[in-house]
């Protein structure tokens, strides 16, 4: 693996750990740091890996946006920063593989969609989640994209409008996480979602991914033209082909790739 | 009623009950159970009854595709037994009666699918439901369309991706199903469920479910536009008059067919 | 403040009450309690107010629509008086200020509309919600535009085909309303949930919300689009810059209008 500015990224087992690295500016999503993200998921995509945990370290997870980057840039500059950030959000959802966010504590703004961005998420109880330009300032605009399609309206506006953490099993509750867990249990739950959404062919998981991201804010009837395209194409594919003979054959799976 | 080799239909008062009839399969929607539903969903539109029981008989509600038909099967034979479950899908929403599933037990992959699009649904406590495919062979592409209209994107996801079974009452939790009851409750909540969703006019019902359908996954502003449409047609129908009429004079309405 | 023929309009602090006031009718959604909504939201829209608080005055919140209206009206009729009515839902959504659903008894149908179309809503236990078409006669096309934006499938489905109250709880549960609170403290509920949802930049609000209901129903992609550019944008507002500056600079934020 490259070496990061600000992020530590490492392989544990057949899984990726990126972590927010950079605690003394609570892991914003500076430049750096978003270049650094981009990178990373860029690599990880092109390797053998089989899911990736978003982490982060310190007493934050993440901010969003370094407002260091935003007071001296005029409006092209900040319209290039956004675009990049959304370019981040976009690859969690685009490399193959599962990816995991490990929220152990506050997740803020950009922060906080980069949580909803991801495919799954587990949150320690201590752990929260704002959208704080409700408070007054400068409105999360980008950030409200994200989580508008994790929860309902009511709460969506209640979270932009109002600027206020919502706590961990609140966030559960309405669906913005998987799960909430005692902080202990974080490391436990995480390893457990993410084995459980990993295991079989990392080939299916990708294609799997891919095409709900495609269908999911169409229209029922093009979501199914896409799905019922992508299935019979897959139908072909050793992973299904597998699946169904061990089936058939009442034996354990052997997965392919 | 004709006769059917997978289906158990039988009208029971005002209601059909349509009940998957091979649990020696499992229930699977082979070519022949689909089909068959095909048929009677066609058959029970176009008689008087005025709501549908989608029901299982068996230890299991339904597997999904039989494998056994996609084993030998090339990517335009799957592609056409695709399509053919995504028209049978299709018309458990189209037809004029309003369509509650009784889910006793596991609903699985296009089984789960089938709970997913119908207009309601009951499961007994002891009920599941999972997209299996997630395990790591073939993805379920098609049942998430269904599953992803009904439940938050973080919950889908980890159904899609893990395979694992949603136990009933997290199910009701989520909204796959309108409510998880004890087992021995599951026919007088399907049935009361059934009498409050058909009481009144039959026409008023259809025509409101056929809309609803239409205009769910609008942008709101032609969502309006059918709806206003629809709304402003329908007030001079049999059944509005009624309803506004007894309403104006206190009295019981008589609803019109 | 004009004055109104079915409302109530009073300035409170800094928000405005716009309070239904027909009482003996129920407040019902009649062409004149339409008409003077509208105008009230145009005036208040026109206003410093920062916040909206929608209430009723009466033992029910709203009946929905006037059936005296409907009963002498032909298609046409009745498509105008749908269009008014969806015109006031929207304009509720395209004030600048935050609208604040007090519901404190039985909203029905365009009643239920009205609420599930405020930004947010805040409910006494006591409360209850409907869409009586359901019951069988004129079925509640157009309120169900609104519902169906904030609540999951299942659900909708069952409040539109049973017409059955949902009863506070559920419906805070279900994301209809923001929370349920015991009839005693709802205006201190109504009043905190108002007061974090409008401190700060009035400006920053209303362009928040408003980009909120732009990209709310679009694609991710168009959404993400819409929002980098009033992200961007609104980066060099005043309210942006105070918000950057007073955070970097470790001190209370004197936002600007």
């Amino acid at each position: 693996m490259a070496a990061y500015e600000h992020l530590t990224v490492e392989a544990r087992g057949e899984h990726t750990w990126v972590t927010l690295d950079r605690p003394e500016r609570r892991n914003a999503l500076s430049w750096g740091m978003l270049r650094d993200l981009r990178k990373a998921l860029t690599e990880v995509a092109g390797s053998p890996a089989t899911g990736i945990v978003l982490a982060a370290n310190g007493p934050v997870f993440s901010t969003g946006h370094d407002f260091a980057d935003v007071l001296a840039a005029d409006t092209d500059e900040v319209r290039e920063l956004l675009e990049l950030c959304t370019e981040v959000m976009r690859l969690v959802q685009t490399v193959p593989q599962v990816v995991v966010a490990r929220v152990h504590a506050l997740a803020v703004a950009a922060g906080c969609q980069l949580v909803a961005s991801c495919d799954l998420a587990v949150a320690a109880e201590s752990a929260g989640f704002a959208l704080p330009g409700g408070k007054g300032g400068w409105f999360c605009h980008t950030p409200a994209v994200a989580v508008a399609r994790s929860i309902g309206r009511k709460r969506l506006m209640e979270m932009a409008l109002t600027g206020d953490v919502t706590d961990a099993r609140t966030a559960a509750d309405w669906g913005l996480v998987n799960r909430a867990v005692p902080d202990a249990e974080l490391d436990a739950a995480v390893g457990d979602l993410l084995t459980r959404a990993t295991r079989g062919s990392r080939a299916s998981k990708a294609l799997g991914k891919q095409a709900l991201y495609a269908q999911l804010d169409r229209p029922e009837a093009d979501a199914y033209e896409i799905a019922c395209e992508v299935m019979a194409d897959s139908s072909q594919s050793p992973a299904a082909r597998e699946g169904i003979a061990s089936f058939l054959e009442k034996r354990k799976p052997r997965w392919p790739e």
